[in-house]
């Protein structure tokens, strides 16, 4: 068992954290802290966690435990790490942000999508994008994970098998995503109550969203060329899951687009191909680390549309920092993440 | 046609408010009021109203022109109204408070409740409760109107017709009720976010809740004696309706409940006692005034089950404000109040 | 007054159909069919008409009198109104089909998309296709409408502007459209349930839906050639709306869409273009027969991303099916169609 | 590792008691029948069990290997199992029924609530009702469980601290209950589609409910005589959770009402007891085998008020079954079901 950190736990990402940090048969929470929430147990925050997690929220100007802890998780805001992890890793302590502070390499394009200045630019190339059917073994011996955002890692699982092989126009991508209210976090905001998302239904952000950058720069290593992507987010009148609905025009019409799938992710324990004519449901993965993904191109035509499932949270967050922890630390990639999803 | 005015319109009150004063051949709305969106456009903050509403909201600070009303409604917090109406009564200003201060006679229960002092007691006594099937003829040459709160809307009208009579024991009246979460306003709170509120239910306010004293105040009335009632509110994964599910013990057994209920609302408008048997949905009434009632008692037993739906935001708020507007003005009650349901 | 048949009202385009007939001031209910349901009386099995809707339905066998009427519709499965509609029209009866059964001008099509063989193939040139804002001329002086379908609907009106005026690709259009459960029908099937779709999201239909060909001959006859049109319908945990979200490549890079799509409905009573940067919400529509739309060009690139909100029973359905009946009785085209959407 | 079978795994209940079974380290899943769904995969039919379900339904009418489990679960409609349990009694395999058969003790009451002849009445005796905060001891050496309703285990969980002990007028109980909609089972009827059931809410079966005489029977063995009951279920829009509220009259008022719950569950590891003035929800509770209680007395008067949340499909259902196998085999009693509440 390793000693853990988690900073900043009171948000969505972070209390998923805790669920999976409690059932980690070799993660031992060390310090969970929240400016806001000092001193309150975690259990009167979260009562879903009487009886599995029994601490109280540390203030984090207070803590000098997080220097102790082997593996410390930020699911802060975005810009809350990059301030606090160097005195960590020299410490010895490695990190898993998961929030965007290390996702793009290049600080320019970063510090114009989040409007402020990086705190520690030099950090950045040694931060490893932790998306596992990537970058596998960089991870491993990381001692700085950049966890993807929801979004990206949707996107990018889907249209990977597509522009690594190049058998698309990388010119005109496009990607229709919809995630559930959670995504959005446990803020205190009007546009997220439930008398506004319920029964309710609608598109943001299509002039631009800070995951956009995040995407095309995977997709760009993907392919090894610059590529056009066209990225438009909705909100779902439910809680959890993502599902995308990618769009590309096929330039080779010859391919075995089931079998390209089934081959890139032969090997991988949390991405599901589903059989041909699958239409993939959120709820097929809600609670649980998997992606699950169906290929199509209707009508035999030129476009092939990729559907892909994962849960916000889960694999979209606190699941594959786990996932991502699970390599750094030598276990098996799958240990605290093999519970069946939650259906109905 | 009236000029009419709005004070505090940017909550789910306010826009019902806005949407019924839009459609009633009466009214023109003539001011309507926002400290936050002053200057805003209203059918930019609820684009619902594109095409209705052609007016911005206006600094209450400055706005001059609620004096030149006939009618001025408050959708405020409470506390606000009472702080303005007496300046208006004294222009000829006739007003319907949509919020609590005006709904107790006793201005300590009241200041007890709401833990504030009353800044006009002296308006209390003239102040008339708005339940038109109560006071339907003080109403008509009211100045002051206090619109109920939509608990007690429901509550009230499900137990009148017993405790007028006499014919359950006054001591133990149970009223277990559930309403949607735009009861709970337009407000910036986590507990309201559809993370929160979505797929999950509870009991708030057990300990005691504002609107029980209310309920008290009418039921005590009706009865002509002291009643002992326990009041449980719940909240609902769902955006409107009210359901009540009243319980009480019979003291005579050879009282025919239906016939009971159906002559106590014969010349009733807008509450619809259903056949024998009937179990009323919240969805029945969604987005109309009406108010839908059925009476069981279950094998024949001693207890009788009484169940009421209302749609909080009409016939609990802004719909019981225009009704009672309806009868200030001696229009005809049903006037602009004649939708039907949506459903599904 | 005119009198009014409905055929089939037990689904939920029936429901809404009989609510907007009850509010109609031209229109008068003479006769409501229902196989299923004959006897019964329309308002227990739909108690928000109760007080609205007094009447039971009949048996369509024994039924004579929609003969009587001068205007009949058919809210049935498709493959029912052809079988009846000669009779009616013979004998000088209107008719408005909100099925399929008309809405395909090439039989061949029809019947390979539906399964079945067409009933009156030689009424398919006479009938007209009910989109007022492409038909209206000929809609005023049709016997036979067909009633678009829902999903049709939302996508021609967002793609037509595009199209007619030949400025994007129209080799590759995708239309990425989701609706509300209510769009699939009151049909007793396990995929419908509230535990099904509840807190869920999907895809259906990749391979090939049944509006694919109606939308590709409405955008066909609007651009005058042949389009290529990639159609992902989507299923929401939510009752009623269609959100569509449309993208095209642009050819010309010096349209100004704002000013297009403003022109193109300059004269429409109900589509609304938002402003700039708009992102329109299903619910700013919601019980409305309002089309709004707001046209993107992300990062000021070459795609054209256009969105496109109705409430599928009404602009969808029921509301559309009286804008022409308005249109085709000479009456204004928004009588009985002026209600507020319901927000929230 | 026992060989465990499953008859009728295609509602809600059995695809929770797959998830569970196919967690728990003691149990291997042996067969599952399915008349409706024989020969095709569990995994295709419920796409969440994909990777850790790799089995087909068997047809009942075939399979011979149920004789060959050490334990047999029935998730099947009220009536099947008491067809086929003696069979395999006989043959020595131990036997849930989470069905209705073999819950109550008195046949001519079960034959008159479930309209049908019982098939085996002399069975019922030595049934045991798989309750086991009331019977542990007898589960531990049961051949027939008959595992509790839903209602009934929340309803019987709150009242019997106060009906044990007598401190409460037994006469006038009353039990106002909510469930969401996975409770009404997998069924292609239309009243429980989410276009029904969504954004709605309404009580049901007030006349009378078939778990009505389970609660009276287990509330009159915990009070050693008869008690008055009403029981009021009502239907959430969402899919898991029961939450009960509970109203009984103190006869003494003396009681410390904290005390005697926390007391009274003590040592049972699935009921939680929450600190005075909590308001549980269902989403605490929700997809774990917990129970958790609070117990009010509003205004220190005589009403006490108990809230009860469980999630209808484990503690209510699936899970309560595990929980009786464990006791059955001599397992850890929390063996299979220790994980943490899925929240939000």
């Amino acid at each position: 068992m390793i000693k853990v950190g988690i900073v900043g736990g009171t948000g969505y990402t972070g209390v998923e954290l805790l669920r999976l940090v409690a059932q980690h048969p070799e993660m031992k929470l060390s310090v969970i802290t929240s400016r806001k929430e000092a001193g309150q147990k975690v259990a009167d925050l979260f009562p879903s966690l009487r009886g599995h997690v029994d601490m109280a929220f540390s203030d984090p100007a207070r803590v000098t435990t997080l220097i102790d802890c082997e593996l410390v998780f930020f699911a802060t805001p975005n810009g809350v790490a990059m301030e606090q992890v160097r005195e960590l890793l020299e410490a010895g302590v490695r990190v898993i942000d998961l929030a965007a502070d290390f996702r793009l390499k290049d600080v320019a394009e970063w510090e114009s999508w989040y409007a402020q200045t990086h705190a520690c630019p030099d950090l950045l190339e040694g931060a490893v994008y932790g998306l596992p059917e990537v970058n596998r073994d960089s991870i491993r011996s990381a001692n700085l994970v950049a966890n993807p955002g929801c979004y990206p890692t949707a996107v990018q699982l889907g249209f990977l098998p597509l522009v690594e092989t190049g058998v698309v126009d990388l010119n005109y991508l496009v990607a229709d995503v919809k995630s559930g209210a959670s995504g959005a976090g446990r803020k205190a905001e009007v546009p997220l109550l439930l008398a506004e998302v319920g029964d309710n239904f609608k598109a943001y952000g299509v002039p631009g969203h800070r995951h956009l950058p995040e995407i095309r720069q995977g997709l760009r290593l993907g392919a090894g060329r610059e590529v056009g992507l066209t990225f438009v987010p909705h909100l779902l009148p439910m809680i959890r899951g993502i599902h995308a609905t990618l769009y590309a025009r096929l330039t080779r019409r010859d391919v075995d687009l089931q079998a390209l799938f089934e081959a890139r992710y032969a090997n991988e324990p949390f991405v599901d191909i589903l059989p041909p004519g699958s239409h993939p449901e959120t709820r097929s993965v809600r609670a649980s680390n998997h992606c699950r993904i169906a290929v199509h191109r209707p009508q035999e035509g030129e476009m092939v549309v990729v559907l892909v499932v994962i849960d916000n949270l889960v694999k979209g967050a606190a699941g594959q920092a786990v996932q991502n922890a699970n390599l750094m630390f030598d276990w098996p990639e799958t240990l605290g993440l093999t519970q069946v999803p939650i259906l109905p």
